[in-house]
């Protein structure tokens, strides 16, 4: 239909309009929301740059990066765009390699291309038959599928479309999402409804949002999806289960998304019919090595496992007096004709260990350093507790030269204010990626740990548990999907800054407009220091609720493991507070490089967020700001909440500046989180007060409830707790 | 804007265009779509009539009529209407009662009003000040929103809106929604995802969605809504969760919508610290009491309680040598000074008794006629077993005459097919609603005892086990959407058809074209009765899977319970099949009128629908079509599956003429159906032939698998499951 330019100008007006109206703004979109350019300049702009595809020679990648490009075309730039298979003239958006393009092949962009290996991609402005056009291509054709998604970025945060020599690539070949997901669809951990996954309905039934998730992913890079839980389910491994997984697989494959599953260790005793599941036992070696196979005929590019072995319960070689790279070798020899990898968690510690916890996984992993097959990496999470507000690194990182490692972050918020606390962690993923473990001198940087640039492994990776369900709006807390979305971003290039994930996030998820772009950019780089303070102030961690790990419980204490109490790890008595690490004390810190042991083993020069952490402190230290520790506790809790409020107030500033149903879903969530930080703030001074004896300071509002009422919320049907099989 | 023809032609075309192209079909707009008419004619017809609102004084509920009427022409005419306050031109919806609303008051419709009751609702077309106008009036408010609803529904069906003088009140007093929704968003026998009661983000977070089930439910009539699984948890009734409850409650009220719970009868021990939960202690019922004084402090017009008790491990009266009647009686003395009524389950029966399980709960009940307070009703299931594909009709209606019945039909497939079979469930209904008692002689149907007025009761009722989770389209299938319709279409006026409500739905929901209704029509009305045949033909019963009831199970035995075996209720052995309940047998038959006794007394007059309900029938029988028993029971499982293949074949056709995304589900979700009946099929006949020693008849296909394949299969993932407390 052509349309008249006065019939065109009122149609924009009528479909800004509807923008607001017609549509509910459930957050389904993530940041791939292509509405109508407001900035009419802008789009006139891209406009006369782009008006058709060409793509000689499809595929299915191909046509996905296609899909993609006309959907935000249209929506973006209201361009109706049709696909040719030649340039004809001037504004063709051309796609693809030099194997499926004999127009890109002619450019003779080898020189350009050799560096980015499979996934990276070049954009460029060139001309081609005399025409002006853009060029999107690649190695492989999953690389034009990034390069696409790059491209739509570009246009979503209004960057020039002119004259464009854009090149990237990944820095991690494995950018995973673990699924911490149930076959009966519990999330452990999962505070966005339930698992995507429908396994009852497939292999047969395909849910069209299976697809939507796998273009969330590929527009931020990830290239992997553990399905299953890490506390693994022998299930998903027998032929049913392995048909529905290699449904997902075939909607997951144009993506560039390879599927990987968690291995039971006991698996050959539960579904082999096997006595045992010992690694060494000749039986178990070819019961893993059949398995494997058949798994490969039904998902021939089956990426690997992931598995938690002799760790919280789960079985584990140690069953058999084997080691940790005894099991992960095993594996691997298996998989290793497939190409297929292991991922062997390290988080291991035993509550009949009498060690630190935070030790453990270093001394059972360091020793078998040099020990594991090529294909298998030590999976490391961020810190060596578990995935707490703050953790310094986690020692195993620069610690195993020989051995690739590969980082664990966790998206899911479960010790950071779940689905109700707007907490963007991209801060905290940097602040351990950019850690010097000074492995190798000063410089070495827990991100080279991870790129493999520091001891040149090329089997390198990055996986991130999930914080997706079946929520309408996937993570929860609208908010909840920038962690999705950094962690993708990061994952591609551990050196982006938090600062500029944020700036892209935000203008594609709610505006271009400077004051909401630059009010939520402030909010957000805020928000996890924000949580530290009303959670875990000072070096403090592992003092949330029991099992749920919902709101705060630093009165844990007398349960079945010590280690999973918070009396252990706070350590508070009458002469001060805090877990002393240091020589004196369980000398965790001896497990870093000296310079770290330097810094971080005396009072004087230990930084202040994490004193508690290396050091029982005395109650009336004098701190940086001049107030006792005891004073300077209350005041950091007190600012942390007092701070929720000031987001509270910048966001509803935003009234009309965003639309008004995530407005009033945030606003509502802010509102909740004030109460919870209220509820950290007054249970964490009035429990450490019993210890201190010390009146809070004064100026401080007094809580209005009473200690013993905090102690006895309960919550018995708080989400996300495992369940008990 | 005021736009030329011109331009409002063209933005016609696009807005149609873009109704299948840049809107997900995703069903969560229910029936309530307001997609621009594509006919024209009609659209100019109804603008004509239609140009504003007037609503001289507003409330919640009015509020909401008028918000759902503008969204509704909005969408549907693409008209921007207004509200004022009187009539100024013609073309006005006035909207109100004689209390809001002096220009209706004007018009003097009290003789019109007077029989429409609290719920009732009267639109007319008449003339106000000398305009036309078109009122939608009633006694109170929620007689309106009710009116405002019926207008939407003509609109939507086309029907004419000229001339109108409808009247409409509803025949049933209490239309509820029961959800066996657990406080872990669990929905035991839920096939739609999980509750959409996000319990642990209450009260402090309203999701949307609330409010949509609202509107939802308030456009079919359905005014009660029962929150929890009648298998209750006692932490319902504490402070925390009754706050959570008024949350919701404030949600529904606007529409007309009262929250019910389930209550533990051990709750008193559980949570409130007694000794013992006797409805004849002194302490125990003060307890109730003050619990319930409690409850309408959070909700000043709760509805009251749904209680399962000495049934299936449920705690009950019974423990303590109480009658089901002094349990009733207790809860209903605490709740008569707030208006709240108990529903107290009959589904009562007891493996430890050695009497027919379809005779248990006539016996246990029928002696407590008249015992009941006034503020009781008894909730009967349609049949005596348990919501199997089809079953005779509850021998205790007719059989209770001083005590008010309400009926409980199951929404939710637990025996239907759960999540992946289309059946239209309005035939199995009204099969039930249209059978005749003979309690008071010929014409004492089943729908007279539950809309009272066979023995003149005031308190009515029907309850609806919900079938409605948070998959995005509420019920998962999107047929199972019609089920939910249909329940409050017939709660409202059990004398509708089938096919009338099915018309209503399909036109509401697809499409007004006529292929497409008629077609759907066909497919809808017939699929009840082709799942009884390849599931339970003949009047066998109750031979599903084991616990999760998914898929057949007629090999089961040899369990804890024998009233939980197939075995039990098929009783086949090589002389026949089929359970005899005549005089010779258990005599359940000899529960209901001397003139049903008469007709399915003898294996000559018993319809072969029932045959193996109530006889044990030789395989060699002939039938009426002249076939053995064995032969017909193969070819009934046999045509029931080739009958799945017709339905897919109808939908298959319906291409371009439903939306791509709908078209493809149901698709898909056709093509399990059909597998599943072929599976059921082959399952049910080569078990049974271990009996009959009878070939399967010529002509037939063989089936491809064994029999201990299909026993062999194992679902320990299905969903539904009740979870172990």
């Amino acid at each position: 239909m052509t349309l008249t330019p006065l019939l065109r100008s009122v149609l924009l007006v009528i479909l800004l309009g509807m923008g607001a109206s017609a549509i509910a703004e459930d957050g389904y979109r993530l940041w791939l929301r292509y509405d109508l350019m407001q900035d009419a300049a802008k789009r006139k702009e891209y406009s006369s740059l782009i008006k058709y595809f060409v793509v000689e020679k499809t595929s299915p990648t191909l046509e996905v990066a296609e899909k993609e490009l006309s959907l935000a075309l249209a929506g973006l730039l209201g361009l109706k765009t049709s696909s040719t298979k030649d340039v004809q003239e001037s504004g063709a958006i051309v796609l693809g390699t030099s194997d499926t393009s004999p127009l890109i092949k002619s450019l003779n962009l080898q020189e350009k291309l050799k560096t980015l290996g499979d996934e990276g991609f070049y954009i460029v402005s060139t001309t081609i038959k005399g025409k002006k056009c853009i060029v999107i291509t690649a190695n492989k054709e999953v690389g034009v599928l990034y390069g696409a998604f790059h491209f739509i970025r570009l246009l979503q945060t209004q960057h020039s479309a002119q004259n464009l020599s854009l090149q990237h690539a990944p820095q991690v070949k494995h950018r995973i999402l673990n699924h911490w997901d149930n076959l009966d669809r519990t999330v452990e951990r999962g505070y966005a409804g339930f698992s995507l996954w429908d396994w009852h309905k497939l292999p047969d039934y395909i849910d069209p949002r299976y697809f939507d998730y796998a273009r969330a992913n590929a527009s931020v890079g990830i290239n992997g999806s553990v399905l299953t839980n890490v506390n693994s389910n022998a299930q998903i491994l027998t032929e049913p289960y392995l048909r529905k997984v290699a449904a997902m697989a075939n909607v997951f494959r144009p993506y560039g998304i390879k599927v990987y599953l968690t291995a039971r260790f006991s698996a050959p005793v539960e579904i082999g019919g096997l006595t045992t599941a010992d690694p060494t036992d000749a039986a178990v070696r070819e019961w893993w090595k059949k398995k494997i196979d058949e798994i490969y005929t039904h998902v021939p590019d089956f990426g690997g496992f992931v598995v938690k072995a002799n760790s919280e319960g789960q079985p584990g070689p140690q069953n058999y007096k084997r080691t940790h790279a005894d099991g992960a070798n095993m594996l691997a020899d298996a998989l290793a004709p497939h190409n297929g990898i292991v991922m062997w968690r390290a988080f291991v510690y035993d509550n009949a260990v009498p060690e630190d916890r935070a030790k453990q996984a270093y001394n059972e992993f360091k020793p078998l350093d040099g020990k594991f097959k090529s294909n298998v990496m030590v999976q490391v999470k961020n810190g060596p507790i578990d995935f707490q507000p703050r953790e310094p690194f986690h020692p195993l990182f620069g610690a195993m030269p020989q051995t690739p490692i590969n980082m664990e972050f966790q998206l899911t918020q479960e010790y950071l204010g779940q689905a109700t606390n707007l907490v963007y962690l991209a801060p905290l993923f940097k602040e351990c990626l950019d850690s010097d473990t000074y492995a190798k001198g000063k410089g070495s940087y827990v991100y080279k740990v991870i790129d493999g640039s520091l001891e040149n492994h090329p089997l390198t990776g990055m996986a991130g548990v999930a914080n997706i369900g079946n929520d309408r709006n996937w993570c929860g807390h609208p908010f909840a999907q920038s962690n999705w979305f950094s962690f993708g971003r990061l994952a591609w290039d551990p050196t982006l800054s938090s600062e500029s994930i944020a700036d892209e996030w935000i203008r594609m998820t709610y505006s271009n407009q400077q004051d909401v772009v630059s009010t939520l950019k402030q909010v957000m780089l805020a928000s996890r220091e924000i949580t530290v303070r009303y959670m875990t102030p000072l070096g403090l961690h592992h003092i949330m609720g029991w099992d749920h790990h919902y709101g705060p419980g630093p009165w844990i204490k007398d349960k079945p493991r010590a280690d999973w109490t918070s009396a252990y790890y706070h350590k508070a008595d009458e002469a001060g507070i805090g877990f002393d690490r240091t020589k004196r004390g369980s000398d965790a810190l001896g497990q870093y490089a000296p310079e770290i042991q330097q810094k971080y083993g005396s009072l004087e020069n230990c930084p202040e967020e994490y004193l508690l952490w290396f050091h029982h402190v005395s109650w009336d230290r004098k701190m940086k700001s001049g107030r006792t520790l005891w004073d300077e506790l209350c005041h950091l809790y007190y600012q942390g909440a007092d701070s929720v409020k000031w987001m509270e107030k910048s966001w509803n500033a935003l009234e009309g500046k965003v639309d008004a149903d995530r407005f009033a879903q945030v606003k509502s969530l802010l509102a909740i989180q004030y109460k919870e930080a209220v509820w950290w703030r007054n249970s964490c001074v009035l429990y450490f007060q019993t210890f201190s004896k010390k009146e809070i300071p004064a100026g401080l509002e007094m809580p209005d409830r009473t200690l013993s009422y905090y102690e006895s919320l309960q919550f018995p049907f708080a989400p996300g707790i495992r369940p008990k099989w």
